[in-house]
């Protein structure tokens, strides 16, 4: 259970509690605090309706709360509690601390537009078992599509590849240790609310990944320039984990040698190569196209 | 032909030279200067290979010429300048200048990594007759895949979608007057080269475009998550147009009615959208899958 939030009025922007959530743009704040930040009506909206368990407290401009009455409807009904504050400490929630490194790579004393809201949820635990456990629990008849981030260094692709997983019917998204984090603000508004459509784990080795892939039935995929077969070519097994690695260097050779399924993405053009989250929209669209076709 | 430019080295990251290249991140001094500014050797080696023609000047620091002793050879071969230069230079050249407006978001003062080169490139003009006439010029009788981005306004979108479009094998790239500088600094790093692979034209109305592309026998083509097809199930015409639009709004409703092939790109998850770059991957890679399938 959570412990009651204060329930006093914020009344200034300078307020401690008001600091402690700017805080959570650093990544030993979120630890810290137990806690990491959601933004805007969209994110908030997916929170409360998917992952309620999560929310703790909604701060809201009474602007936002007029144009969007489902925030307070479905914060009630979370019974979590939504509290309407001046615009100013919505900013000041939002503002990145000087000196204090958000991990992100957004500069310090940045003003992201919060869009009137800002939720507070209970940061999940990396869990490298659970993570693991995850991939071992997903049927063993279905079609099942997983997503493996291995070394995915920006926090702005990791909510954007989250997204685009959701998007194209993933049913389970991992983070290898290496990755980062999913509960950045930068993470979290890229996602847009898809990191409470479907489950995101965090902390698993690559290794012990792979080898739970293999215990569940599910083969690991991965692009490369070198390899012999195109996506467009292959057949895409049912129950299929396409593991997408680091923005410079791709995929270890390690690991790449350790996916049954290695496929090359056409390219047309002059380009040298596609960057990781316009190569897993391909992987992921085409999988679902292929679903969809009965094939 | 260009005048010679300034032969005496560089020594002070303050000179009025380094001062000048700096300013290249804001729109106002790239029109006033008539140049842009291309960073890293990727880009840099596109540049010198693929359009020498626009290529005014190089400053590369030892090391790097030495880990990419290609630039030297290609920037002689294109009768271009290469200077050595210290590495605080190179950093003092891709400096944001404070207060001066970068037009991309990028922070006053913020350091990009410039990964060792730049290159100072004479900037092409917008011209709204050559966007259009580069359609009608298109062989008749050919597959054709063109891309038009109309109110995509951040720069980073502009060059990934210039870049998917080159990698998806698109025959050329127009952006209409309302779109982001496909020539700021941080489109053209989003870009790594491809914006020198194919033809990118500027400055048309969509209205024009329009008109222009029905001349050529090209199928405007738009997604919408209000349209009746899915982009899986639907014919692609050999000759098409995919228009993209604005990241918040998406295309305007006229743009929209003006496109007589709509698709709706399936979903099937719980995200309520993709990004514009997402949704044109898709696109763009069904086209070529096709395409390559002789469909």
């Amino acid at each position: 259970m959570n412990e009651r939030p204060d329930q006093s009025p914020i009344t200034s922007a300078r307020s401690e509690r008001v600091r402690k959530v700017a805080a959570l743009a650093g990544r030993s704040a979120r630890r810290k605090q137990g806690r990491f930040r959601i933004e805007g009506p969209q994110a908030v909206r997916s929170l409360l309706s998917h992952r309620p368990d999560l929310a703790r407290e909604v701060f809201a401009t009474e602007r936002t709360a007029g144009d969007h009455p489902e925030l307070i409807t479905l914060a009630r009904d979370a019974a979590v509690a939504l509290r309407i504050v001046d615009e100013q400490i919505v900013r000041a929630l939002v503002r990145e601390p000087a000196g204090e490194g958000a991990d992100d790579g957004t500069a310090a004393g940045t003003l992201v537009s919060p869009q009137g809201v800002v939720a507070v949820g209970t940061l999940p635990e990396a869990d490298a078992a659970a993570a693991t456990g995850a991939l071992r629990a997903l049927p063993g008849e279905d079609p099942a599509t997983v997503v493996v981030l291995h070394e995915v260094r920006d926090p702005g692709n990791v909510g954007t590849l989250i997204r685009t997983a959701d998007a194209a019917g993933a049913d389970l998204v991992l983070l290898t240790r290496t990755s980062a984090d999913p509960y950045s603000p930068k993470a979290v508004r890229a996602a847009t609310g898809s990191l409470f459509h479907l489950p995101v784990l965090t902390g698993a080795e690559i290794g012990d990944v792979l080898a739970a892939l293999a215990a569940g039935g599910l083969t690991a995929a991965a692009t490369s320039g070198h390899a012999s077969s195109e996506l467009f070519d292959v057949e895409l097994p049912p129950r299929i984990a396409w593991i997408f690695g680091n923005e410079a260097h791709g995929l270890d050779r390690a690991t790449l040698d350790a996916a049954p399924l290695r496929v090359r993405i056409p390219l047309a053009g002059r380009a040298e190569s596609l960057n990781v989250h316009t190569a897993a929209t391909v992987c992921l669209f085409e999988t679902l196209r292929r679903r969809r076709a009965g094939a």
